[in-house]
């Protein structure tokens, strides 16, 4: 069934996808410099171009060395120097040193962006296989990942310079009411998770499985900025008893002492950095560029004096809260196309808040193989897979996810420290 | 409640528990020289004068403070000194420098130890009240936590010296015909897992709670040496294919070719440290000191070999297949009162064999909260729940392990690259 | 004296002096992209942007802060983004992060450098005091040594690609006669070293003070590429004999094997990576990018093989053999207005070949203040003193050196163990 | 000439020397611990039991395998084991690790010494050669060293003890007058320094040569703990005028804020710890446990305060100041034989005081071959000649030195940022 012809207005469709996918990552470089393009700020970061040409070589080497009878490389020295982590593909550049390529240069890269688009086009138009469409479908879902990462790489970036130059224009926040901070229930039970439609899925994501859980509240919406600055101004990152051990050590190692984009300004304030620059704190807007130790660290610190068991979201927890009601909260959510590249207030109203969009939400779930999981096949098992370790589980996606690219069933994964992502803090609770 | 005069004959007997298990810590450290139990050969590792110390100082700082009314100090700077984690208890001496600490020497600690004692045997000869009772039940669980260390860490020290000096005297492995793996088979369900009973458990070990299991199948007995020598023959530690991405960093970053205390000897077989010092390799005996990734890339290899989904048993899949014979599995447990000091291969028979004892088990399952968990109140209230990240979950204890303090529920932890504790690997699979 | 106004004459010629060495660097650059521009390969290496960028800042904040009554700074950030070293001036950017710098982005830089060029021009024109000439003269004498380090830096960022791009059209050396190796003898006694003429030299340069010498002998020429690879082969980097204790630590902590750019090929030649990219390596021609623990084995290695006893010269024993002849050695020797971008084997003739220019020489001298030294005042104090530290000294320059900017008295240095410079190796010899 | 028997009563003088430099180690570590003989604190420092190990092999590997027709080791593993770095010799047990070998113990490592001295006297008795007595010589040299290197490798141990334990009881400092500094001036010329003499000297201090020195003056005194209390109350190691750059990295990364072993109390006075315990500064005595960088930061600080050009000696200053005067420098001087164990303030006297005894004294030479230089032949090749990079020579003994182990042309060395040695500072001015 898999190698069966694909129905010519099916591949019309995956054209018009490609296209668009496509152009969004140029988009994205848009008005960025060559040098812009070129710099890697840290290891765990790669630079733009990288990313133009990371996802380029994913199509070449997944798709076209798969679909084109008489494949020819674009340039030999490609398939190492922009394949990320496939062993099974072969040698690798190393990761850190991603930044020092500075040739090719950007110009080249497009144009190896314009050589394979249009062989994938030729493809396409000629009868392409279920089952390799199904390659191309996984590629695009590939690129729409890495759209976030040029996003959150960038912000790194900027903000390892002194003059805190912004990606895009700044753009005033509107003023918004104070969305109290509400508790909504959910009964638990037998309930199931997991991917089980027909659409895209990964292999992490399946198979939907019943969990048991008990009864549980979650927050109506992500904690704010002024909340945030409370917890900073009660010490709560001198005290160790809110924090987890590593999380401690985390904190005393690295000096720790307020989220990764905050900076004091003169009248000891807060300054927020973000895609649009250096702005002052917004009170109602969510908190972004958390860890798990943060947001973990809160949760403990606010329940201590609330009296309540707060703490983060299972994994299980959030998914079920949210997919009954999955359409309604992705056509609410700020995506990436939202243009406001920074996490807003919400806007009043009943239920759960900033469900999907605005920020991925720390869970207290550490990514691990679902119940009967199975990698895909091929070179793409090592997708998702061999990450399943140290890690743990954000859900919802963020403003520099795009929306087409998102589900509820959707994993996202970084370690416990990692801030520099568009992560948040929904807080739960239990209930008895 | 708490506070009600104990029965005389239940602090009694109290008293005989105390005596038996401070003797054994003693009887650990019989033979040693104060060299041997002052050097720390690792950041992670304590040296056995500061368990010996540490031990002791729980008592003195959780049950002596708590119950004397005049209460002094043995001697004021220790509680500093030998404060391990304790937050709440005040400053603590840094890990790192435990074995620099040569003054006060082994005598002392050994002086330090008669105090502590006389002063806890004079109290539990007035009444104590319930309540006090259960931290001295606690502080005989702690130190029971620390013999088995004791053991490890020395294991550790002997392993760095080039003389590979025996720690016991060798003893012959008996004879046994080898033991075929078989497959147990679980139907799983909704199932409960945690403890519930009148004895004593860790707060980590609580509430119980259900959990819905999918079908799935034990191994009937650990992997063994010969087995693990098959995996090294093959290459399975220069196989990217075989380990989490985590784990291909470690063993690169490492240069990990084998397990811990394995050294090849000059005819390429195979030679094992241990606590009776180096011997060949005893392919029927289940293969020790493994850390999580070598477990989990054993699993991946011969997964791949047999066309099974070879895996880690989840932590609530070990539970339920052991708890309901837990006293059988104990009784017939290798623990630390058999004197092995080994791990020694099964004797045939039906059944899950070495379900205690023998080796711990790794699970797929990182170290996390049940839900529902309330650390406990006070100064312990960091004694477990703080730990939660980053670290895997063992289940069974091991022949350095009491008898006495393991529990089907008993969830022992460490991080994914520990190898000097006795763990070892149980496979299980999915069933469909 | 130093107040009073220049003679017209002077200023003019100063003012071509500094247009003729301000279009220098920007012919170095000529060619590069953006991001060959940009990136920082190592700590010890700088963008070619932050060259540019950091010699006009010493020009604005030494010379025209000094001379310009309202002077106001070109932008406010610079003085900090593009001060070195200079605590004196205040704050600087940490230098293992100038590579994360876009913005300002090279044209940036580009009209920073002009606006200070019309800057130091209007003042040329006005009759500047012999004083302040001075600080325009150490300006340009600061650029010469930042335009060596722009072409050092862009080999070493080079090199970390593994396309291995170069930075200008190869360019095939022309074939040369081998020079045999013959010794030039020096009498000694007590000398004098140091600078004391009318022209420019570095503080650290004076006094002129005696030294007394023993008899001693120096190379005609520079060892070659081809007499390396004899040491390579004999194992020259597996045996401890020929290295200092701390070099030995060096290539076993850093696994050395070659030479820095030295790459072996298929068949197991030798190429050599330089800025006109990757050929075969040329027997004749001499070995560069050596550190001083490599120059320093080879000759212990060469010693013992021949029963002399070779060392590296003093560089009171070099400026001594060369200093005779300056002028001749400064005119015959290949500069970077040669074009060669690469060390040439030398032309047979008699006496001290490849005395200046080529490449830089190790000396065994630490870099020690001389006699009496005394550091310039104010900001340039800073300059040389406080890097007499654990360095040794190189003299002669390179083929990467301006010829203006050479003294027979000028005094480089590196530590023990930096290979990225134009350095290489002229043995010495006791005589008795 | 070397292979002539010895006169019987140069070898039993030579035997006297032997039995007397032996038990004088065995006195150093009378009344420790097992445990305070076998830790080391860190790499650089060596555990006692170490010491008192590696001595006995030197004797035992350098000179009775030289000497013994029918050589058996007294164990195998020791060859390896306590070889310190001769590769001429073999394999070395890992620097780092010297403390993790707690067997053999320090009964063995005394049986070790016991059957070595009797070999070594039996040998001496049967009319050894001139040859291998020098041997013997070279061994008793080198003991002398380590019995130095243990009083300071303990003192840096028990300072890493928060209960800062005392090596010996309390002594009281005999109330001293204050000295006043005043300059002894020297005219210089071409001077002559290195051994010539009859008596033993390494192979470091030789070829006696000559070097012209510019007049000079050096301090009649060391610099006191009072004069430095006044350069840390002044802010000096906040301030990097001061210092030289690698000192200043080495100041701002290791947060250094005074020497090593003070400590402030809760007056903010200051306490110092020594072998003779915690006691508070004496502001007339030497200031010890300084780093080269310190040192020069010193005199960089007063020379600002009192417009004069202080600096470091060189070591042919030092040596030529003092060499003339020797045997009453050594007579007078505080060496280990006197038993204060810290450095007291001077006797109110004329000349050049504390020259020799008392402590080192960093001078601003970098240790380097003296012209000629010729290491030892045979396996002691590499006991000074491969150390001469990056370290900086001291002169004069120190109270933890051997008054017999001393001589004006000593050298011994260091790296810039060592402190845990009993290194001082005498300060040396230009005259001009």
């Amino acid at each position: 069934m898999g190698t069966q012809r694909t129905d010519p207005t099916v591949s019309e469709a995956r054209a018009l996808d490609f296209q668009r996918v496509r152009a969004a990552s140029l988009a994205l470089v848009a008005g960025l410099s060559e040098a812009d393009a070129q710099v890697q700020s840290m290891p765990d970061a790669s630079p733009a171009k990288w990313h133009l040409a990371h996802t380029t070589w994913f199509f070449e080497t997944v798709v076209l060395e798969a679909v084109e009878a008489a494949f020819v490389p674009h340039h030999p020295a490609y398939r190492v120097l922009f394949n990320s982590y496939y062993h099974g593909i072969g040698e690798q550049h190393a990761r850190a040193q991603r930044g020092l390529v500075t040739r090719p240069g950007l110009a080249d890269v497009l144009d190896y962006r314009r050589a394979v688009d249009a062989r994938v086009r030729a493809w396409l138009s000629a009868a392409p296989t279920t089952e390799t469409l199904s390659l191309l479908e996984l590629g695009l879902q590939h690129e729409q990942q890495h759209q976030e990462l040029i996003l959150t790489d960038l912000l790194h970036l900027l903000s390892c310079n002194p003059l805190l130059p912004a990606y895009r224009p700044p753009a005033a926040a509107p003023p918004r009411d104070t969305v109290p901070l509400r508790w909504l229930e959910f009964d638990g039970g037998l309930i199931q998770i997991g991917h089980a439609g027909q659409g895209f899925a990964f292999d992490n994501e399946a198979p939907r499985h019943r969990q048991w859980l008990a009864p549980f509240a979650l927050a109506n919406r992500l904690v704010s900025q002024g909340e945030w600055a409370e917890f900073v101004a009660d010490g709560g990152y001198l005290d160790p008893r809110w924090w987890l051990s590593a999380g401690w050590d985390w904190v005393q190692a690295q000096g720790i002492e307020h989220p990764l984009y905050w900076r004091p300004d003169c009248s000891s304030d807060w300054q927020v950095f973000g895609l649009r620059g250096v702005a002052p704190l917004d009170p109602q807007a969510p908190v972004a560029h958390l860890c798990l130790y943060e947001a973990d660290a809160y949760a403990r610190w606010l329940g201590a004096r609330t009296g309540l068991s707060l703490r983060l979201p299972t994994e299980a927890e959030w998914e079920h809260a949210v997919a009954g009601d999955a359409p309604a909260h992705l056509a609410a959510g700020a995506f990436v196309e939202s243009e406001t590249l920074q996490a807003l207030a919400p806007l009043p109203a009943d239920g759960l808040l900033q469900a999907m969009g605005t920020l991925w939400q720390w869970t207290s779930s550490a990514y691990a193989p679902y119940p009967g999981f199975k990698p895909w096949k091929g070179v793409v098992a090592e997708y998702n897979g061999k990450f399943m370790a140290n890690q743990y589980v954000l859900r919802g996606g963020s403003v520099a996810s795009p929306r087409s690219h998102l589900r509820a069933s959707y994993r996202n994964f970084f370690p416990a420290d990692a801030r520099w992502q568009f992560s948040g803090l929904r807080l739960a609770m239990d209930r008895d």
